[in-house]
């Protein structure tokens, strides 16, 4: 159809595309597929008997606030909650400094409208979650990459990249997406020192943070931060990071719920960029998230999913040792939802995914992960979605074809 | 506080500023005050027990797909639903027509996203709507207007702007935000053969055309672009017209749903600028929203909104008549939520709302909707959300404001 829209599109359309994750969702929606492409929670897990008892005392209760419009910020008594979660860790924040958001997407959204310009630098590991990039292209950002090893991010290739004047730094230091990898202590306090050394703000993301399956807790950047220079027992907000996360993981993605901690000056700003963005989240599923949660019962549900999740990472680790060619390596998560695979150098991705997708099997080529290109021959596997059984079956599938393009390759 | 981030803002912010309706919001937040500022339904008619009984059959039924992520477009039967929803008006479009948007302001951020360059100029009404202003601002619209009259958009004075080039023009037909105007069918049809004539294609936004109280329901400007050229039974969908409407006014605003209606290529382009937004609606609330109005039930609600707003127009109007001074002048809206008052040009309503607040009563001032500057002495007023008691006693302070400012000015 030819309309006169078709010669009206704006500039920075040029660099909108469709992300390979997003056509790929609809490839699960094949019942034969086995997806290891989404970052999808189990559906196993999502509490439906808890949705359906909020939903029913929300209506009854406050529905004529639950239905109605709200404030852009968000629900006060649903920050109150975040504020005390955040306390935990023992910073001390207000409500003032949170705002709800419709998904962390939308808080990368937002933080790109306030201070993105076009040609400005962003400091990114590299690999690093394309969504960010996503959001980020459509203002005209450019990335300085620092590369990953095992241990996150190098640091001591930081302070080279710091010199280019990045305008922030992004990082998702726990079980990152894509390559499940987690930052060490170390490198997370090297990264808060260099960045108060060049004095670069940091955007720490952390979406998964709460789902650690082995090993211990480490403290988050914002926290690093505030301990920096302060003391160590009631750790103050000191604006220089900002933070964010999500009820996707722990409770719901079908909800479009997340929050961000930032400065209360950097708050005000992002508030009157989501008016013009969409008014507010919506009003009905903040209260019901709030009336889900403020009981505790989160912290029960988090056991239950980190149980759950760690079966199916063991079992796709196992089914990798078992099936997958010795030229293949990958990552070993401690939480999350994702690992990392590589292959060799003269294996493409995408030409994989081709002869999987035949063999009813999907996973995500890594390059889409990389901001100044590279990595065809990396791959991210999620291991949440699939059932330990499917797991094993799509692994076998995987590991076949993988075994089958080896051998090609290197006989041709 | 001060932080890195302060001097970081990106050069949109400087035309980015809090709204004043958004600010207002929290003003009606204060139990003793009657609003007429927010566009907020009246929270009598919200169907709170269609509402529970939905969200427990969605849950039971189809928890783990309401809960789960979906694709950006949006949930497939919803729209369907819409699809035939507007053949009633005899067009024909598809669910590629249609994406589900996170209320009606996130159709406009993206629109504004895919389609406006900074400097490019769209051509609106004065007033408008203060959200588009918003939403198109952040991506620096500027604008050509053409002022209106009782009829809606003076239609004589469109070709004149048309000249100017404008992206788009932007239109609300029926019972306009700020106005309560509606465009006659003869300046509708006007306003398509100038549109046509001059390739300019137009943005139809049309939140309240279900909410007529009087009159007959007069052809959406879809329609007459289909019809112009065409035969008038089955009516094609030409392209050059993007309607967009929303649950927000038949439902509930606190789901943030809406839809668009567009020529599949630019839906494509919208999706990609939507999955960096928020990747999509929330699932949870297209599936209740789907399965709350599935068997009809919207139409038999749209009767009482109908009845119950027509008496909230009647009341505000008669109490208008008994107790605004003579020196005031308003408009008669047929359907909507908002009537438009115009003072004297020695008021200002910024003045008004000072001293109306001190007696318990607001309003918005329309400077704020006018895109290029005016409108001081004009006030938007909403009577959907106060039940006419409370709409009378609120018009009479607000009368009695208005006669001591009047008096005083005459005086001094």
């Amino acid at each position: 159809m030819h309309t006169p829209w078709d010669h009206r599109y704006a500039q920075r359309t040029q660099r909108m595309h469709s992300s390979a994750i997003r056509e790929l969702l609809k490839l699960t929606e094949q019942p034969d597929i086995i997806s290891f492409g989404g970052g999808l929670p189990g559906p196993e897990v999502f509490p439906i008997e808890e949705f359906a008892a909020a939903c029913d005392r929300v209506l009854h209760e406050q529905g004529a606030l639950a239905l109605q419009y709200s404030t852009t910020e968000g629900y006060l008594p649903l920050r109150e909650q975040i504020a005390r979660h955040t306390a935990r860790y023992n910073i001390t924040i207000t409500p003032e400094n949170i705002l709800i958001t419709s998904g962390s997407q939308q808080a990368l959204d937002l933080l790109g409208k306030i201070f993105i310009n076009r040609g400005d630098r962003i400091l990114v590991e590299s690999p690093t979650y394309m969504g960010a990039l996503q959001a980020w292209n459509a203002y005209g950002a450019e990335y300085v990459s620092v590369p990953s090893d095992k241990h996150g991010m190098i640091t001591d290739a930081l302070e080279e990249a710091l010199r280019y004047g990045p305008k922030f730094i992004y990082v998702l230091p726990n079980f990152q997406n894509p390559t499940g990898i987690t930052l060490t202590q170390e490198r997370r306090q090297k990264l808060v020192q260099l960045a108060d050394r060049y004095g670069v703000p940091i955007i720490e993301d952390d979406p998964y943070g709460q789902l650690r399956y082995e090993g211990e807790h480490l403290p988050s950047i914002v926290v690093l931060d505030g301990q920096f220079r302060g003391n160590h027992n009631d750790i103050c907000y000191r604006g220089n990071v900002i933070y964010l996360s999500t009820f996707s993981k722990i409770l719901s993605p079908g909800l479009r719920l997340a929050w961000m901690v930032a400065p209360p000056e950097v708050i005000r700003k992002l508030v009157q960029a989501k008016q013009g963005a969409d008014l507010h989240t919506a009003t009905f599923n903040q209260v019901v998230a709030h009336e889900i949660s403020k009981g505790g019962f989160l912290d029960e549900h988090i056991k239950v999913i980190r149980a759950v999740y760690k079966e199916r990472r063991d079992a796709m680790l196992a089914a990798m040792d078992r099936y997958f060619p010795p030229e293949v390596d990958w990552t070993q998560p401690e939480g999350g939802l994702f690992l990392w695979g590589t292959m060799p150098k003269y294996l493409r991705a995408s030409e994989v995914l081709k002869e999987a997708i035949e063999q009813k099997v999907a996973f995500v080529p890594g390059d889409s992960f990389f901001p100044n290109g590279g990595g065809h021959n990396t791959m991210r596997i999620n291991f949440s979605y699939a059932t330990p059984e499917k797991i094993q079956e799509g692994i076998q599938r995987l590991g076949d074809v993988l075994h089958r393009q080896v051998k090609a390759t290197v006989k041709s």
